[in-house]
């Protein structure tokens, strides 16, 4: 079988799953049967390129690295826009990486729904759509007989979605609970451990995970905007990250840490969803826990979120240190489960 | 669709088990057009039961619960062993609920390969034949194209097997730790509280999760026989509990305890499986930990497990003070998900 993939957005996570694509070549033909092709990639402002014969992914990466873009690359290198080049492409599955746009979730809601709509399957790490539009996207793939996945969008390549999806048949989603932001909590716990906001946001950018603008994260708004795709998802909230009752770290004072550390309490942003009569309460906020608490353990980079359901009580997944590699592989085991869905021949 | 049971082994899961099939009735037939029909009981010496007409469960709990035995049900009522039932019955699939067998995984392993062979699905909640034979049951399952699913043979219903298998495709499984005995984990958490062992053991005991000789949980063999299964499955050990270097916490002291409690540290009987060379090497032992250790709130009945895999690097899963409740669910769980199976024609 042989899989034609378009990429919308190609930053850092779109590189790494090129990247893995190329490291897992020989096990796709081989375990899987399954040839995967690039037939376009697209940049806001590196260039992007459209090819009916597949591009030749270690020559994309070899020509970002050495000229920071693509314009350079061959014939294949084409001046349309985004959604002329998902309507151009004639792919099996759309690939949708671009950036978060809190607001309104797009362009990507519009990248997803153009590609839903000409019969691609889509596999995004962007939760902008599924935080603002995941009904109406998940009832264009049905009426198209196509598929949507996302796993990427919170906590990376570990597994809630498809979790639940895929593992807790029958379950109900009762509650969420979860540290869901890496650098909101890289930064308390840098300090936890003595370290002013500015120092730690500053190591954080040095990292590479915090953006030079780090209002999304130090906000809330990130989080928010994860609770509200998780809670639309597996509660049915139909909500959008502006109705999060929402908190976040900016105005906290090193020595308010400093004395919980004393207390023996850690400070966490933590993001909730609760069933409240008819619909779901979100909140994020800062929580005080101490050590008996799964969260107390989940320090830098690091994140969680516990999933309450009616047969099987709580379930607490935690992600350890993750790189960009994980965020990588969720959309690498999207595409794998998508896969699997079209030859079994489900949705 | 309706799918016909036959259930071995009937003490507190089983009866959970059908007490959640009641519960779920409404919803099985609605939601997944699925109508359960339970063909055979058995049990060890509270009688048998067997009818091609379905049995009535609640007459069933009914009958457990008001005289202990169900050898007045009525015409059902069967003087066949097990193994015969299984012949007999005409199930669409086994549930193998007996109690484990450290030394050889029997009888449950010829309840298991019996069923396969006559071409029924397999769901079973037991340790043993999966730390004794899995490949040669997997084999067997394979060659007659039926099924064989054990996600409650560890951490209950939480998601351990199936989360590898149905949601980290194309990870390979590195290593694994984990806190897998409840009832070690209660002792070791109430000493470290205080109490004595025989304390601990007799409040153990007296809330139903502990058995009368509590020396599998204690020495560790559960524990063994649970990091065997993971190992078998998830990364081809082909190994039996008797080959695990296994500690148990019986020769423990309070005194040992409690100093570890003034230095900040738990103490937690460990299960890890790590590959060495061509093999893997299997281990339960007490390891100190600390507060910075996901493992560290891991207290009383909880259990725990972290799986490191190439490209997902280190997941945890957490399960909190499961009940019976949970370990029904998982094979609730696997019959829906050998159902799903079936509809779709995989295996």
């Amino acid at each position: 079988m042989i899989l034609r993939l378009a990429i919308i957005g190609f930053g850092n996570i779109g590189q790494e799953f090129a990247r893995l694509l190329l490291a897992k070549r020989e096990w796709l033909l081989k375990s899987k049967g399954l040839d995967v092709e690039v037939l376009a990639i697209a940049t806001r402002n590196r260039g992007s390129l459209l090819s009916r014969r597949g591009l030749d992914l270690q020559k994309v990466l070899g020509e970002l690295k050495a000229k920071g873009h693509l314009r350079d690359y061959g014939p294949e290198v084409t001046a349309l826009p985004p959604l002329s080049i998902i309507d151009e492409c004639d792919a099996d599955m759309m690939v949708e990486l671009t950036t978060l746009d809190i607001e309104h979730g797009q362009p990507a809601k519009d990248h997803i729904s153009n590609a839903l709509q000409a019969g691609m399957d889509v596999v995004t790490a962007n939760k902008g759509p599924i935080a603002h539009s995941y009904e109406e996207l998940r009832s264009m793939a049905r009426s198209r007989n196509v598929r949507l996945r996302f796993e990427g969008t919170v906590m990376d390549g570990t597994p809630v979605f498809n979790l639940v999806e895929r593992t807790l048949p029958g379950c109900e989603v009762i509650c969420l609970r979860g540290i869901l932001n890496s650098t909101s909590n890289f930064v308390l716990t840098e300090m936890h451990r003595g370290r002013t906001m500015d120092e730690a946001v500053k190591e954080a950018q040095r990292r590479g995970f915090a953006e030079a603008d780090p209002s999304l994260d130090i906000d809330g708004w990130d989080a928010a905007a994860k609770i509200t795709a998780l809670a639309n998802v597996l509660m049915g909230a139909g909500m959008t990250p502006q109705s999060v009752v929402r908190q976040g770290i900016r105005d906290i004072g090193a020595e308010e840490l400093l004395t919980e550390a004393r207390n023996g309490k850690k400070i966490r942003l933590v993001a909730t969803a609760k069933r409240e009569g008819d619909g779901v309460e979100l909140t994020v906020r800062r929580e005080s826990v101490t050590s008996d608490d799964p969260f107390w353990a989940v320090d830098g980079t690091s994140s969680a979120l516990t999933i309450r359901t009616d047969l099987m009580g709580d379930i607490t997944v935690l992600e350890t240190d993750p790189t960009v590699t994980q965020t990588a592989y969720a959309v690498f085991s999207d595409m794998l489960l998508t896969v699997e869905s079209i030859r079994s021949g489900t949705l």
